[in-house]
């Protein structure tokens, strides 16, 4: 309005999830009027983290090692290895706090319609990972969606033959909602509530 | 969480006014899984205006000119001066768009248990501003809540003895509200029904 690149930065911050054009233009008054601090170390550390953040060797979740912190916590259970769509999945059952096992972050979900099929999603990383690893069971906690239950199902019958359990996280997440919004309790109901697919 | 970079980069988005860990959450994945070009841009942006934004020397909004655009325009009405609280209330008035003027950005209101007083707001350079400049009128949009009808007495009476008419917004802005919020055809009324102090 008065100053292009005030118009530059409401624009660029318009590009973050859920912020309208109202939102943008308090984030960017409030940047430059009376946080410059915060907003010098919000700039570095997104430039930072564009420059050092990569894919985890095992897991795939965002991490600036190899092997992310999860991942070489020997703490963890190496037999039990959740499958989860999202690296908010991921997060959400984390924060649940009752599961202590290893992580396989998938890209999505199947979708033919749009193209995605196992080699967009990871599915032939998920393969290699389960001949080098001590895995025991692996549990589908994809999304209770049409392409989550799909994507279960798929990798289910991929793994019939192995020497490993498979198991799909309990109905008690909403179907047709999303495991990032479900509560910590319901989440580790789900858990304990795992029904075996094979 | 897994990675302590990405944890860093959740709690600097959490800088950002209206965003809680959730969110933050939310936007670092999506910055770094989905949009790196949308991240990339929005980290130049933020350190440019940090570089480049400051003052306009006659209305003190920010800008990366030593006079904004708005000031520089030749089609603003030179005698009308409105003072205003924010920069926000600034736009929403441009946004109302009845308003062809000047401006002035004070820094804040009045708040005398705050420890705010005259020269925190900027009254000086206002007087500065208005012995160097042709206003015949000047316009009180500070906010319709305490410290805004303070700051507006206060000015008013400060004008008192120049010889230049002094009126302030018509209450039309709903009493105790934030004028940033106030929808634009109701803010033009307030315009229009102006109530003259001087
Ligand atoms: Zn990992
Ligand atoms: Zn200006």
């Amino acid at each position: 309005m008065h100053s292009k690149l005030l118009d530059q930065l409401i624009q660029s911050l318009r590009c973050l999830p859920g912020v309208g054009p109202k939102s943008a233009q308090r984030m960017a008054l409030y940047l430059m009027e009376r946080n410059r601090t915060g907003a010098a170390l919000l700039s570095e550390t997104i430039t930072e983290a564009l420059q050092r953040l990569g894919r985890c060797q095992q897991c795939r979740a965002l991490t600036e090692e190899a092997v992310c912190r999860l991942c070489s916590n020997p703490n963890r259970d190496q037999s039990l290895l959740c499958i989860v769509g999202s690296p908010a999945d991921m997060f959400a059952i984390e924060q649940a706090g009752s599961y202590n096992g290893m992580y396989f972050l998938l890209t999505g979900h199947l979708s033919p319609i749009d193209g995605i099929g196992p080699q967009e999603i990871g599915i032939s990383e998920l393969l290699t990972l389960l001949d080098s690893r001590p895995v025991q069971e692996v549990i589908l906690a994809n999304n209770p969606t049409v392409e989550g239950e799909a994507t279960a199902s798929y990798i289910a019958a991929l793994l019939r033959d192995r020497e490993l359990s498979v198991s799909r996280i309990a109905h008690g997440v909403p179907v047709g909602g999303e495991l990032e919004f479900v509560d910590g309790g319901t989440l580790s109901h789900a858990f304990n509530g795992r029904l075996r697919l094979k």
